[in-house]
């Protein structure tokens, strides 16, 4: 019989546990937020306090010891069902947790004790609830290997300028991981990962996020204006090639994008679920039946459950092929690059497929609901907004996907894409 | 070359032109009144000021004689490209006007001048302003021709006790045209169409209309609470058969509901517009080239282009084969039932096509723009909301219309119904 | 009431019946045809005995005097109902008569006697039925700006050489109209269009058409091996700027090619009369009704039907825009040339639409039919195969049709092309 | 990185292995059986000769051992590379394999031990390669639950009559399990499933299948008159209840069904591979650049890649659940019949996606080909009518399927379908 995803391990078991008690205590506010737009701070101080947040990090440094993929994307997938904009949220955060334990995997691997050391600091600061991470990966009018949020040098550091949008989480989280464009005369133009604290001067956190949907989501813009960061503030960051897909972008795109592909299928199955229970009960003049005994409401919820179906099999498929991928080439190990955009590409079909049947489950949902999902007073009128986030969300787009897939697919220049 | 919708008569494009400057009027106003909320009333007086609203009214009653439907929904559909919601309201009464007018030349052929001149009063009231029409045609849990809400017999008139929904344009009204059950000792069950006062005791407009879309159309609930209706104000109602479908169904949707397919156009025809100008403007690094220059906006742009004259076509041959309808069979002739239903079997296809091609051409165009749609202030995403309205929306949703279409292909009874 | 496609002129409609008639018959041979591959010689020959072949040569030329494109192409779809391959053949020729005769219009606006004595005597010749026109305008691995079948200037002449494919009709056509590159020391290069008889030296047309479909067409290829046409012979060849769009390309694609889509139409309407014919009288135990109640079979009748009535809509509006267009812009007048790309941009939409909403027409009736519609004894079967040919023909093909509509309404050169 | 399905078991990659090499022979073939409606009898010989064909039975009665469905279901995959019409032929005889081998495991598990020495018997003869499966499982008119083929009582047997369709493989089968409607005064009204040796008075193989495509699948009639069934020969029928679901119903369909879905992904695969090879060699005038660098092309080979690896995944999900089941549900314990019905369930939405992804991934493989594909000499326009047999194919077809599967959702009893 078909079941919802359910985790591999004993781990992920209690983590998912966790993720649907405050998915439940969240889908009581999720309304009252989406119609005022509010950041629900409370949520991220409930998945602080239950370790939620710290799902990914091994259990000597606080966390839950999560360690497959395949379990952190069903947990976020559980939160999805509650609150879209809360789950996109606390994706980033905990996404985060498992990109710096492969990432402190990885500096054991080639022997850097310095950044062991930092990192498992980092893990700590995870695992105790001290720190929330939030995302600031997006920028208008230019894509992501061309950042023009600069870091220009300066004495003893660099000044910061530009502007970051859909900063998702921002209300909540006290460190910011950003891409930078690193301007300096002693250096190639290239691309600084970053994580900046909170608070620096000259960094504003606009409080403008305001969308068809994902409302509660606090995806503000973030504006730097000579924003000084010193050299030791910069010195752990990630060095990236300007203008061209390397590693370690995979292995940050991959595992925090799965995780929002996984919130979208759980807004499916909240949508599944709730038209599902609606035409059982329901029932219509003059006949009296249930719509449920309709033949074209039967036909309607066919289709819904097609659409659920695969794109939970298309979600299972890629969380297990990702873990068997670093199963098989663990972080710090040399994997061909032309692995990771297999890799990748293979993420990305199942981006668009999972988001876009999400959005056809809740817009059948709709169809079926009559007009009564139409009033604001149902929640599908919300998940039909939340849901329409999907495809358009990084990496990629819709406008950009379809080109890198079939690149992926005919051996061409991943780097000379034309979108 | 493709143009827009251009009305076929002198009188019609006097009405388009009028149309479309309202269009420009109203688009200023509509993201506000969205948001919040409101009704525009405002919009409801201009109409009436420049006799927009009495376009179907000849003009020696005050109006602006437009006779063909396919010129109303032309300009039903300009008004869309500016305010959704004003124009499915205004459409209710300005094909109220056509009706009118249909129902007048009925009486003239059958000899019946009582009910000539009290038809010719309601035209001048219509062409003077002095009247705005709403339409109660919508219950909860029922069908059409099964209404709940019922005129109980009592002395001298009836008690209407029931709920109606959706009753769009209901702040602006002063005139309600519904269906109630009649239940009385001396009738046959039926139902009647009537027009009601605002101000009746007993009948409340609820100030509740609050959507995923069409937010500023004032589609409230009004609710009967034993209210008493005068025989003579029940005098001139349309009587109809209780349970099944008569001709009169059919004069009376198939006008009203293609205007309100047209403002779905209209919907789509902005969008497109919007989305072509932005891409042609719109430069993205590293290449600097607009985004019209990339293969797959250019992809995005042609399916938009496809989907959206498609519905021009739909909508333009639908309403030329509606005007033929009425010029070889005019009000008050005798028309074989079934060629009625044949002619509703082409407006149900039409309304299936327009408003899903309106659906499809805004979803194409929000992910042309990129992420820059999903945000409030761009009005795609009001777009996107408003333009769902439209499958699901009166008579038929795509829960009974597959089965209708189907049963007058292939000669079925048509009361048999089962959606 | 939903009525097929009606010709608008008395001429019209006398032709229209007489492609009802011959459809019926060829109807009855079109499955052997299409076994064995063989060409249907003897329709060919009963179309020039009733002057179908003629339907666009004035009458005083001996033809049918049939005006409008919308005519023509209602009688090509009914024969599309009959016998697609014979259609797509049919439709070459008869289109050509109106593009002969454009064209002596044309020439007589601009006072050219001698062109107009020409253009007289093959409007005789067609209207007489004594010749047959193919139109040789493929080839393989070039778009028709490029071709690459070349004539080179030689003493007193031109020698061709190349293969071009698709020959549709080559089997009963003595003239055969094709583009060349021209080669000479004398001419810029350019692109001729030429008439040329059957049997001339170095001319093989062979006998190599073997398809999914159209089985029936004789769509050989057409072989030249130093064919040498004279002088005299090359005379009235059009002349058109190599590699870029002019004016008389769209003369002769636009009503040349909506003819082929309204063969794909015709097809459609056949596979849809055959199913819900089958299903309302073929029943199925155990209830024994006929498989028009059962609910699901309605559902797919509905989708038919809907695509259907919207293919015949776009086939519609676009035949009236096109005999719009060249009422106000007779042959000969000067148009502006961006004009003529809209116009193309329309016809491209329309064939995109047309041909494959008749696809989905024929897959959703054999879908409706269960396996029946599998079987090669069911004609299903073969409009299966027939009419997945519309929307690969030319021009465009999908794989440049979407670029082109795009680059015509983002304002894109139309010369620079990618696709 | 994205692999092809790959049998999970040691036994399962040896088949896998002699499936592919049975593909690259057969492909050889495939085209000239297609043409000429021949069966591949050698294609059978080989497979028996490679103990292909006794994959599913374990090595003590001579099979290959596998015990996988997901292996058996991966190996008919490869097989529908090579030859669709073979692998579906196939697939009933290797999946028959599987099926006896759990009867016999349910046997043992109620201590039956003649059932069990019988079907040891059977399996010894499927291990040596002395008999080959068809089944007869579908009739025009009626539904599996109401077969009208029927076994009357009579001396000493039963006399079987009417018309079976359908029967893949059958001209090389000597052995043919079907269904019969039992008529008998001292017997309730049931259903037989019984095997039938080739060669029995009465029994007649018709020569007559013709159909779109599968054209070497041999999918005959079998004609009874009066054929006389001794009462020996009837003992070992299983016997399932008249009108109704019953367990034994999804142990048969199940796995056999599975595999036919992998056919069609088989082809989707080979449609695939062949598509993307020739864009990436194919050059176009005047750029002379492959069409693997047109845009358009890139963006129908992500279509592809997205609809194909949508199917794969769905077959991968649901041969693991089908695994899983197995293993919780031996064969012979019991298990809640709800459960069997989700089984059920999971399967057609399983069948539906997969077997109308294959058909889209050809579809799009020809669009992309340009007209090539849509010649006879390319294997597109073979696999084109091949693959448009997945989705009509028993059960469910989708005029049933999706009654059944909102039936399974919403639980409504299933044996009140009305489709």
């Amino acid at each position: 019989m078909h079941e919802p995803m359910q985790a591999r391990t004993e781990a992920g078991r209690r983590y998912v546990a966790l993720m649907e008690a405050h998915a439940a205590d969240f889908a009581q506010r999720a309304a009252q937020h989406d119609r005022e737009g509010s950041f629900p701070l409370e949520n991220f101080e409930a998945l602080q306090r239950s370790k939620a947040m710290a799902a990914m990090v091994p259990e000597e440094f606080g966390g839950l010891g999560v360690e497959r993929v395949f379990d952190m994307v069903t947990g976020i997938s559980r939160l999805g069902r509650g609150d879209g904009s809360t789950a996109i949220a606390a994706n980033m955060h905990i996404s985060g947790g498992l990109i710096v334990r492969m990432d402190r995997e990885a500096a054991q691997r080639r022997g850097d004790t310095a950044t062991v050391e930092a990192l498992e600091e980092l893990l700590r600061e995870i695992g105790s609830g001290s720190i929330t991470f939030s995302l600031l990966g997006t920028e208008s009018g230019t894509d992501q290997l061309h950042p023009q949020v600069t870091a220009t040098r300066t004495k003893g550091g660099y000044l910061i300028n530009g502007r970051k949008i859909f900063g998702t989480g921002s209300p909540a989280a006290n460190r910011f991981f950003t891409f930078l464009g690193v301007q300096s005369p002693d250096e190639e133009q290239q691309i600084a990962g970053v994580i900046l604290p909170r608070g620096l001067e000259g960094m504003e956190i606009q409080d403008n996020w305001d969308a068809l949907g994902m409302r509660a989501s606090g995806s503000n813009d973030v504006v730097f204006r000579d924003c000084f960061v010193s050299d030791a503030q910069f010195a752990g960051a990630l060095r990236l090639i300007w203008g061209e897909w390397s590693p370690p972008w995979f292995h940050l795109i991959i595992p925090a994008n799965l995780g929002l592909a996984a919130v979208f299928f759980g807004i499916a199955e909240a949508a599944r679920d709730h038209v599902v229970a609606q035409v059982m009960t329901r029932t219509k003049k003059p006949s009296g039946r249930t719509l449920a005994q309709r033949p074209t409401i039967q036909h309607w919820i066919a289709e819904i459950e097609i659409e659920r179906i695969t794109a939970q099999s298309m979600l299972e498929a890629c969380a297990e092929r990702v873990d068997a991928f670093y199963a098989a080439n663990p972080p710090g190990t040399d994997v061909p690059f032309d692995d990771l955009h297999q890799l990748n590409k293979l993420f990305q079909v199942t981006k668009n497929v999972v988001t876009n049947r999400a959005v056809t489950v809740v817009d059948k949902a709709m169809t079926a609901s009559g007009g009564s999902g139409y009033l604001s007073r149902s929640p599908l009128s919300r998940w039909y907004r939340d849901v329409r986030a999907g495809p358009i969300m990084q990496t990629y787009s819709p406008n950009e996907q379809y080109e890198y897939i079939a690149r992926a697919t005919l051996g061409l220049p991943m780097n000379e894409m034309t979108s």
